[in-house]
């Protein structure tokens, strides 16, 4: 019986997965790995069956079950199986599921942890998630909006003054926008959006929470992650006019 | 004028910095490290002058604004110039002042991610902090606790209904869970202490918020963190009279 590892492939760019996670790559017999893991990540495992298990917005998912059904085969025949993750695995990455069908199978597994997109985003920016005076805590959380859906229980944590990061949110930009302001967020709230973050192509965008229902307008099309909070306003606050003024602006020119 | 690089050195196990911050360190001049990274990470930079500024609690910590001056100064004099902090340097790391400080003196930076701990001690218990249906979101905060302090902001972003993880908070237990509770948050509420997230030495305990006071009973003299939520109780559930029997567990147990 082999050993399954869910590693953490990191934010996006290949040199941030981690030590750990490379070696065992550069050993692994079967690597099943997610669509955003990135193609050079997937190479650091030269000798490997490699198995693209992606799960994209808008796009045909492997289902989850077969996914689980996989790992579990796959320790029945190899040594070192590799489950392959964007970001970390213990974070909007349904790992549990993947972990509970090992245990109920009686497989030994290990979990590498690795760089989540908030992370990447805010060194992107050059901007701390938290900061003395201003914010002690940060909420990660993945945005759920729509009819019929229990819709708010993560916007309680993105609205009670620390920093917040939304996950797979960029699409719903006007629907989550509504709904912070609706809980009563500042509409001032600084916002931004960082596209791609670790990666070549990385772009962000500042504007105030008013106006996050049009990031969409950006053609942004990678991974992307919506920070807000008071951390990313700069000193001296800008003002709103200045917001006006410079809607969307591109880089980071804003924080350096 | 050289650079200066605040790298992420991950959560304890020197083989969990990233690919990025270990070619980097490879390469460095001058190495300033915290007190809790770890000796073979600061061994990465062989050819670098490395300079302890640690802070950690109860012992005398090099003053923040030495250590600003000391990176202006440094990379006035070396090409790469290294912040190794532990975690990840964006969260809890007073990186804004360094940052802030570099900007002042025109020195050019790159902030490189990390693995922070939340994400070590989940992988460390083998447990997603997110599950489908039971929590989107997870949220970091530092408590702050005692007498004439707004001490609560940290914790409302604790109460919402996701999952937290409390960082530096273990030698404050008794405060944390009477904050808590008095917040209305529930004295079954499942908490997983774990110290040494990612070492060979990492120990877990878990029990009730009731009897997260108990806590600094355990002897933890390594770095916690806190980690409360519906994730961590078993499913099926756990009875409060099994806590009860088994306070303080050890190891993974529960969850494995």
């Amino acid at each position: 019986m082999g050993k399954v590892y869910l590693i953490g492939a990191g934010p996006g760019a290949p040199d941030l997965i981690t030590l750990r996670g490379a070696e065992i790559l550069r050993r692994a017999d079967v690597v099943f790995y997610d669509a955003l893991v990135h193609p050079e990540t997937v190479a650091l495992a030269p000798d490997a069956k490699t198995v693209a298990v992606g799960k994209r917005c808008s796009q045909v998912s492997t289902e989850q079950r077969f996914i689980n059904r996989s790992l579990v085969e796959a320790a029945r025949k190899h040594e070192i199986v590799v489950r392959l993750k964007g970001g970390d695995p213990m974070l909007f990455g349904r790992a549990q599921e993947e972990i509970d069908a090992l245990e109920a199978a009686g497989i030994e597994f290990e979990v590498v942890p690795g760089v989540t997109a908030a992370l990447a985003a805010a060194a992107d920016l050059g901007v701390s998630l938290t900061r003395r005076g201003l914010s002690r805590s940060v909420t990660l959380a993945t945005p759920r909006v729509g009819a019929g859906e229990e819709a708010t229980d993560w916007a309680a944590g993105v609205t009670h003054g620390g920093t917040a990061v939304l996950y797979m949110g960029v699409g719903q930009a006007p629907e989550i926008a509504a709904a912070l302001l609706s809980r009563g967020l500042s509409p001032h709230t600084p916002v931004s959006v960082v596209e791609s973050a670790s990666l070549p192509d990385s772009r962000s965008f500042q504007f105030p929470l008013s106006e996050l229902r049009r990031a969409a307008e950006n053609g942004i099309e990678g991974p992307a992650v919506i920070l807000l909070g008071e951390v990313f306003r700069q000193a001296p606050a800008v003002q709103d006019d200045e917001f006006e003024d410079d809607f969307l602006a591109y880089g980071n020119s804003w924080f350096r």
